[in-house]
């Protein structure tokens, strides 16, 4: 039998345990799930004969290392900055390992110990990054090899509520970790390329500088910069593109109603407000509104972001009940941002019978044959419920098959790597089909940013 | 003879070297200039005969050491970070100190030291920080010894133009260090109180929330919040105060202007243009604009921050040639910041006979005898020349007549210390009127926040 061990059971270890007790007996695995919380892990596993279930604190170095060594692979699903730790115990005992997170330099450190002792570290192959990085390198060598050359590309994901859970004024849920989205855009200047010109774009301006996307079957959608639009370039081999921009979707009024907390300074992150403990959600706005005796925080607040009458960015407001009096903060010591992530946990948190949903836009312009096209190609992924959602599947499920597939040696060039050979992507990308994560590609007139070549 | 020995002889020196020297044969006073190059320095003695110069690397800790300790008193005009050496020498020689920069924290940890030794270290004593100081303790202290309870401060400088050399549109010209002018209000909101509330004010929203203030004879200013006007609370003794505010002074017109070089990111110092060194200053301003084939960098500029065909800031934005495709940045690497004030000093800097400004706000609002009531203190001091500048003569003079009242023993009380106390602001504010710095008192109706006590 082989040992496969899950280091962290948290949001997005569902499908991923689930596609692993489903195979266990045919593929002669048993799962160890080691958290330091075993309840969900329990939940998770039932009463399956091929799997169980070890209080793991991954802090603790014997207990992790015994662990790890009675492993013929290791998932760590842990929070980013745990993974290193665990690697370092794969090195020791020669034990593969995946995980869904970016690579970080000590992760990147370890690249040829690895390789010395023929090990796959498996990184970034969750949904973002992961499927992207491996629908957007099918496409790319595809087009290579009919003898085209990539001249646009540009990339989109979003984790928003289902259309048929999708019932406030922002069209939007938190689906993922909250605080990762008060904070988005913040850390420097958006930068990306456009027909060969390199284009900053503050964080104050972020969400006004968005454009809209449309998919078939579910409607508009809108986008706003990453940081650091130029990350894979040179991985995806793309040095003599002239446009690459990546993003993050939303749907369509989100951005701009959004600027309203940017604005105001209400997302800022780096600095505690000392009462906050003791205000009023009404307080809080207010502290990000000039002084008076008499006018209304909700007057100041128009005033301020010049806000019309008629303006439904007004309504978005009221639906979160901001300017209540009597909600308190109830939060020590917080930052804006916590307290503006409270705030908005009171609405958008995902109701019980409520579905998640993943969706992905790619565009890649390329040159063939002296013409310019265009391929377009979307993906859109809704979860069942609150266990089996669609973070949880296009997060788990690419991680569920490329180490099942390492076990079996069909992925075996050794180190720490991203998802973009040929060898990694195009099993996974078709056994994940059979999962209904499928990529629907369209030809359609190249249009950059600059058509008529002027 | 007593020794004083002046480390760095720059833009501020010219008052301070002036008024030892005409004070050096009553006073008996010998003045040591060092300084890396000691060219500007032998310009200012001329062949006075209680003054000489030497070369001096104050990162050379012999020749340092040696010069401080022969000192009677040491005044260090070096940029802030570079005191510290310079102290721990005054310490180990048993010499007084006197700078006019802000209490580093490795500054205030000589405090113990230099008591032990009855050595003055006094610091802050410049303009802002310094006169400010010291004009406002004075009120503050007479309002107090009347029975009065501060219940509003707010405290305002510019460092400007004079009025006769005031001829561009910004009414601005860099009359100090430009850089500071343009990262001035980065990092981390403003923090301020008004009417017992915390007010938190963005950089992005900062030139947008100013108020007017009104000079007698000179015409309305403008001022924006700086980062923190809590810090010298405690000090000042103004713990019951409701209102503090403290801010920077500019010509009307100025911030609002100023904001579309904020909104686009070109004050940005956090991060570097890799091909700066080849831009025009028009690809400079195009790269955090929207591409376009065929739209102008000025349509896309008005389109972006939504500026009128008639709005004031345009010829504002037009006076600094900022979309000239021929004048080249010519800085390699550099961050959007620096190459801003490039752009910007081809623009602002004095000419030969331009003069500038030092001018200062003071607000007082006190209860005495169950009434409200309310001083306001100005005070303008304008250059002579480009030698003998309003910043030189307000940063040089208190530096100088403090260092010439602790080596008359006037000023006595040791430790590190800003000018604070009745025993060094009373004699150096009476000196400084012989040198035409004086303020201008008037009770005016107390308005604060809430004049109607709604």
């Amino acid at each position: 039998m082989r040992n496969i061990l899950i280091i962290g059971a948290g949001k997005s270890a569902s499908y991923l345990i689930k596609y692993f007790l489903d195979k266990a007996k045919a593929e002669d695995l048993h799962i160890t799930i080691g958290d330091i919380n075993i309840k969900n892990a329990r939940k998770l596993i039932g009463n399956h004969d091929h799997a169980n279930v070890i209080p793991l604190d991954v802090f603790d170095k014997e207990s992790r290392s015994n662990a790890i060594k009675v492993a013929d692979i290791v998932v760590s699903m842990l929070p980013a900055r745990l993974h290193i730790e665990v690697a370092k115990d794969c090195v020791t005992h020669s034990t593969h390992m995946v995980t869904a997170s970016y690579v970080s330099p000590e992760m990147q450190a370890l690249d040829s110990s690895a390789k010395n002792k023929n090990l796959v570290f498996m990184n970034e192959i969750g949904v973002d990054p992961g499927i992207d990085h491996m629908s957007a390198m099918q496409v790319i060598d595809d087009i290579r090899d009919k003898g085209g050359e990539i001249i646009l590309f540009e990339s989109f994901t979003g984790g928003l509520v289902a259309p048929e859970s999708d019932n406030n004024l922002w069209n939007y849920k938190f689906t993922w970790n909250p605080r990762n989205v008060v904070v988005a855009g913040q850390g420097g200047a958006a930068k990306f390329l456009q027909e060969g010109t390199y284009k900053y774009i503050p964080y104050h301006r972020l969400f006004r500088r968005t454009e809209f996307l449309d998919v078939e079957g579910y409607g508009r959608f809108e986008a706003y910069a990453n940081r650091d639009s130029l990350k894979y370039q040179s991985a995806y081999g793309l040095n003599s593109a002239k446009t690459l921009y990546r993003g993050t979707m939303r749907r369509v009024g989100f951005s701009r109603a959004w600027q309203m907390f940017v604005l105001l300074g209400m997302t800022d992150d780096s600095y505690t407000i000392d009462d906050s403990e003791n205000m009023s959600y009404r307080d809080f706005i207010n502290a990000f509104l000039p002084y008076s005796p008499t006018d209304s925080v909700e007057l100041k607040f128009r005033h301020q972001l010049k806000i019309d009458q008629d303006d439904i960015v007004w309504d978005k407001l009221e639906e979160l009940d901001v300017f209540n009096p009597k909600k308190m903060v109830g939060l020590v010591k917080a930052t804006p941002a916590e307290i503006l992530q409270k705030i908005l946990m009171d609405s958008w948190t995902l109701d019980e019978n409520d579905k998640d949903m993943i969706v992905m836009y790619h565009k890649f312009g390329y040159a063939l044959n002296g013409e310019k096209r265009q391929i377009d190609s979307t993906m859109v992924a809704i979860g069942e419920d609150q266990t089996y959602t669609a973070m949880s599947k296009t997060v788990g499920l690419p991680v569920a098959i490329a180490t099942l597939a390492i076990l079996n040696g069909k992925i075996k060039t050794p180190g720490v790597q991203i998802p973009i050979a040929k060898e990694v992507y195009e099993p996974i990308l078709k056994e994940l089909k059979e999962f209904g994560i499928e990529f629907q590609e369209k030809e359609v007139p190249y249009l950059g940013y600059n058509p008529l070549n002027v």
